[in-house]
């Protein structure tokens, strides 16, 4: 236990995409200071039409992330959430062109977000993992290099190692102030190559996680994703980022032990998704500490149950002491 | 007095543009239940853009409606009004494009406008003219027409007379019954063919203000508009609203009696615009009350003293028994 009960164990998630929003839109609702780092890799829809027009890094997983954490009435947050279907919006997110014009008129992308966030009510903090768009590259497999978030996933090739242009990219000190106080470092769920990756390989991200004394825990995807992650087992997940960033930066892996039903398994099969194995022995060999639970919940797709991955991390909070 | 003193004063403003935001400015702060009835008729800029690409009624009178009367910080208001200036965004202003993403998720202008008004916390109600883009036609004094009501002013001709397309275009129930049941009907300040006409001339409007017991007034422009009302004097308003749809229509007119200041007269003769004289016995033989006061204000434009208008207003409304 802390000693001021009033401070609240700083929890710091870092990812982007549809699984940090899940993950987040849970937490909010739990004692906890969040602060969320969001990827700015992403290049498609949106996101890259902004961010070719107006030179801002891509708004769409802040956006998302915004959403999940703000505290808005549900018409408040699918106006956030519209995509135009008419015109020459087509296309375009409504909230994203509310950051576009904050970004406008305060000349800084971290600055627009901050205030977007205050006028939302976002129950956290929510910082850009760089103040500047990143272009995220990959090479594959056949030594080919695929340029672009968006286009990674798509080239139907094995990614053998993914990387950051520019290179120097400069994390924001604010993240890493974050990351060091934090009692929990949450890295996932979400796309291990075009959201997780992209934020750990900004310079200075990893090195300040593993000077951070929280507890560091890795939330492993359900599914695999075609284009990412075929055939990867929760191990090879981790692996990856090992591959990338060297070993040692989790204690805790999270995953699902709960069986997916038939008719969801052949849904997400079509697409070429598949339930993520988690291979035990793999894991606890690389060192890790597994904490598997029920953690699916189906509606039109399948998602995080968002509630009760929230309780397993208070839980690991209160077991580390550091609530 | 009202025999309960929680109902309070039921104001009507008609108009749109900048004069009628000014008005509501200082409106909002006084203990009235304001309605404002708003034009659609705008086709030029961002509004006209939306028009077009995305079949609504334009945006834009509507939007500067709901930011002077939102419940909101500065920063809300900027960001609100903000036009974008770079990309395939450059010229639209972000609460056009919010309205038009509601009016995507609600499928119809007013209910949208009814939401947005909501989420902003808007002091009082807010109605489109119609729940359709309205297209402005002017005939000319060389019986020349000029549609479009951005077009109109840059004709550079004396306006005839102004007409709607439909012409059997149909109000809203609702404001139908908002200036019926009002205690006073401000008409203007706001441009005289764009703005106020094109709200007097929606059938059913005038019928429902010759019905209403309530004080009717004009709120007279300050400064003439050029290739509107060029030379034109406050009789010469009336008048124009006279051949367009009869007399007797209002007890009041608001003017301005203060000089203008030497250096301003100059700005706005640069630009083609003149003080509006008040012709006192012309306005009289209308049958109207004068209430002329010093009601003009400078900052980088000329624009009525919003807070003195209001107080003006209430007071009309003491006078008369309404409040």
């Amino acid at each position: 236990m802390k000693s001021y009960p009033e401070e609240k164990p700083q929890v710091v998630v870092i990812g982007g995409g549809t699984g940090l929003s899940v993950l987040l839109r849970g937490l909010k609702e739990k004692p906890l200071d969040i602060t969320a780092i969001v990827t700015v890799a992403d290049d498609g829809g949106s996101s890259g039409r902004l961010r070719n027009e107006m030179k801002m890094p891509p708004p769409g997983d802040i956006r998302n992330v915004i959403v999940a954490l703000a505290d808005t009435e549900p018409l408040l947050s699918r106006l956030l959430q519209h995509r135009f279907a008419n015109g020459g919006l087509a296309g375009h997110s409504l909230g994203n062109l509310i950051i576009a014009a904050m970004q406008e008129i305060t000349g800084d992308f971290v600055h627009a977000v901050r205030e977007i966030s205050r006028v939302l009510a976002v129950r956290g903090k929510v910082f850009p993992a760089a103040n500047q768009g990143i272009v995220l590259h990959a090479e594959m497999d056949d030594g080919s290099i695929i340029s672009g978030e968006s286009r990674i996933p798509l080239a139907g090739k094995k990614i053998r190692r993914v990387f950051l242009e520019p290179e120097d990219v400069q994390p924001l000190d604010d993240a890493i102030q974050s990351i060091e106080q934090a009692d929990m470092i949450l890295i996932g769920p979400g796309s291990l190559y075009t959201s997780i990756l992209p934020n750990l390989l900004v310079p200075g991200i990893v090195d300040a996680i593993r000077r951070s004394r929280g507890v560091k825990t890795y939330i492993c995807n359900v599914m695999t994703q075609p284009g990412e992650t075929d055939g990867y087992t929760a191990a090879d997940h981790i692996q990856a980022i090992i591959d990338h960033v060297g070993n040692h930066l989790f204690q805790y892996v999270i995953v699902n032990d709960s069986r997916i039903p038939e008719p969801v398994r052949k849904q997400y099969a079509a697409k070429g998704a598949a339930p993520v194995r988690f291979d035990r022995e793999r894991l606890e060999d690389m060192g890790l500490t597994i904490v598997a639970d029920s953690l699916i919940q189906y509606e039109t797709y399948l998602r995080h149950d968002t509630q009760r991955l929230s309780e397993i991390i208070v839980e690991l909070l209160d077991q580390s002491g550091k609530n």
